[in-house]
């Protein structure tokens, strides 16, 4: 079954930026079952997405419409829908209602009278929530296609795909198709690709396929059957497999994120955290806290920036940082141990490192960083090099204080082991 | 003049990339002065490119053409141009003797004899160097258009753009285009859409549109003319207008960060900030870190989950907590006081709230979110309320204080004015 992307805003013709929603829903399509054949993009000018809508209408059976939902005369998707459709804009009810709740909870008794121009929708189209923004979105067939309209902003659309579209798509296709990914950490795209060698092979069933994100690569097994218990009995074996020859490296399955992983372990162990970071400058803090209930077992954090909030706010011995550098596995070991006793949780980490641009020497480079780990027997200590630009060394010396915290989680061994 | 973007490749459409060649090519083109009318990625197969390269002949003067140039079968940009076009597929001299040297250069005297598909042209067409890769490049004519062929690689890509199609087309177009982004925090986009109505007008030069991002709303000017002097005198008339229009919503121009805003405030105003978090965990903080350079201004940050770690260390009276509970006024400014004392600056920002899902009352509804800011003078709390997920409130609060702190930077007066 057919389907297309059809992304609408001149921001995408001139804007420096990529159209990462394209990527989103083109990956959601495709694991859905979808033929995606096309991503279409154009600007603001209503005769540029007419004449996209009339190509696709009848191409594919199902497109996904994104941008141009707006409040401002720059927006003209709903607009233009009706326009080819041959309907009119009528306001909807539950869209009113739902603007009026949203603007009621930040405290605004009356929205703007521009802003009801998002609750008008073409005639005969099924209304699509938006929990999250003021944007009601629409499905609306054309030709052999059912256009679902969805606004432009990544968090409010993906949201609105999940609990509107996807349900309504996985009835459509007549495939069962499962799939599980499998999230893993420290071990290289190729490395995985040749221990999966033969499974990755064109038209094996489940597809199996890598895909690196920022520092994690995820491996997706896609199995299609005639029905869902039949697919899920393929996934199950080829999982087994891949489990088996990765180890270690996978921390998570099906979307469970690295900081989810590390929550789950310090649930399941009964045990406190507390972080001291420097170079990572508070990101293995925000990985943490975007877990919900995690302040069950985070203490606190510390971003301890200059030497001097190590040695007051950590108790680092100063002789340390003089004799060893910040950047130091000295110091790294001493901000664990103290961020351990100051806060008086289980296991305290810290990472300190060299972020860049500037800032780097030959023993010394950029992309250096110490992650200390303590726990009552002690503290232990990994050196390890990360490159790119500064924020990708922020996030990767993040995400990699966090593995070597999950790995000590699982383990159960002692960080002075 | 119209131009078009077109995108090869069954990795966009299995949507693990999102496609950055095509938003760094449509910007070139807007900034040379074309009417980039569309983006279109299709996968490998050989129906849907040349269907795609029909479309846009009659449609459009130029189009550049990225990925499907590699050395495998399923590569087949040259093979679908040449039968589109009518013609043959000819070795390129030139192509074969760069491809040699190329492989000379890494120490490999006979490339595999695959790689020299690569060396294949449409009859015809202009050969388009590479000078970092294998893949050769090509310009060709059909209908009314002129395809340049380059390969998916970004870094090869830009460089062939920059060295043999940017030249051309600078001598093709006659017009001259002069973009400018106006970032705004705080203001609706329906409220600018109706300050700004007039010159959101379709066909008003400059173009004004507005994007809505996470948080933040993008005011972009896109003005031609037929030289850069005049449509840049045309860009800074209409800029000024927005200016007086929004004031001091405008935070920064061309892509400047709201933290990044802040870091060159704290800068100009040689001001030293500590950052106490408890909703946003660590979100203000992530932001700030994301600043080269903010280590100079930004002496420590700390997220203080817990009560206890509130009144340990930053001193907030414990009876304020039992009194006013963690999420009030009262708590927020004794955080930022409690911080702006133990930590030894000059400003002080913090912020407590109701991140949720859980956790909200009817007195105290998930999104309410106190943020504190503390000077010489003394503090002053803003109350606020924001919406959207757990991940979204964290979000949209950090921004919300990082926006107080810059505004009380840009206006000068103390925190207790």
């Amino acid at each position: 079954m057919k389907a297309e992307i059809l992304s609408i805003g001149s921001e995408l013709m001139g804007g420096r930026i990529a159209d990462t929603n394209a990527a989103f829903l083109s990956d959601q399509l495709t694991l859905l079952g979808f033929d995606v054949v096309r991503h279409t993009a154009v600007g603001d000018r209503r005769e540029d997405i007419a004449g996209a809508i009339r190509e696709i209408a009848p191409r594919s059976e199902v497109a996904i419409v994104t941008g141009g939902l707006g409040p401002t005369r720059d927006d003209p998707t709903r607009e233009v829908f009706a326009r080819v459709c041959g309907v009119e804009l009528v306001e909807h009810a539950h869209a009113r209602a739902a603007m009026l709740a949203l603007f009621a909870a930040r405290n605004i008794p009356a929205p703007p009278a521009s802003n009801f121009v998002q609750c008008l929708l073409p005639q005969g189209s099924d209304y699509l929530p938006n929990p999250t923004g003021t944007a009601a979105g629409f499905a609306v067939r054309h030709g052999r296609c059912r256009f679902y309209c969805l606004p432009g902003v990544p968090s409010e659309m993906k949201v609105m795909y999940r609990q509107s579209i996807e349900p309504e798509l996985r009835r459509l296709v007549a495939q069962a198709a499962v799939v599980r990914s499998l999230h893993t950490f420290g071990m290289g795209e190729a490395v995985i690709g040749e221990r999966l060698f033969e499974l990755m092979a064109e038209g094996h069933n489940p597809e199996v396929a890598t895909q690196a994100q920022e520092g994690t690569i995820t491996v997706r097994l896609t199995a299609r059957d005639t029905d869902e218990a039949a697919a899920r009995r393929r996934i199950e074996a080829a999982e087994r497999v891949v489990r088996e020859r990765l180890g270690e490296v996978i921390f998570g399955a099906d979307g469970r994120s690295l900081p989810e992983a590390v929550a789950a372990l310090l649930e399941r162990r009964r045990l406190t955290l507390a972080v001291a970071e420097s170079c990572t400058g508070g990101a293995v803090t925000a990985l943490l806290t975007d877990v919900p209930g995690i302040s069950r077992f985070l203490m606190e954090s510390a971003v301890t920036y200059s030497n001097e909030s190590k040695v007051r706010r950590l108790g680092v011995p100063a002789e340390v940082i003089a004799q060893h550098g910040a950047v130091s596995a000295a110091t790294a070991e001493a901000m664990a141990l103290g961020m351990r006793r100051t806060a008086g949780v289980d296991v305290a980490l810290s990472v300190t490192g060299i972020a860049g641009p500037t800032g780097g020497t030959p023993e010394k480079p950029v992309g250096l960083v110490y992650i200390g780990l303590a726990d009552a027997a002690g503290a232990r200590v990994e050196e390890a090099r990360t490159g790119g630009s500064r924020a990708q060394i922020k996030d990767r010396s993040a995400k990699r204080a966090l593995n070597l915290l999950r790995l000590y989680l699982e383990g159960g061994e002692s960080a002075h082991g």
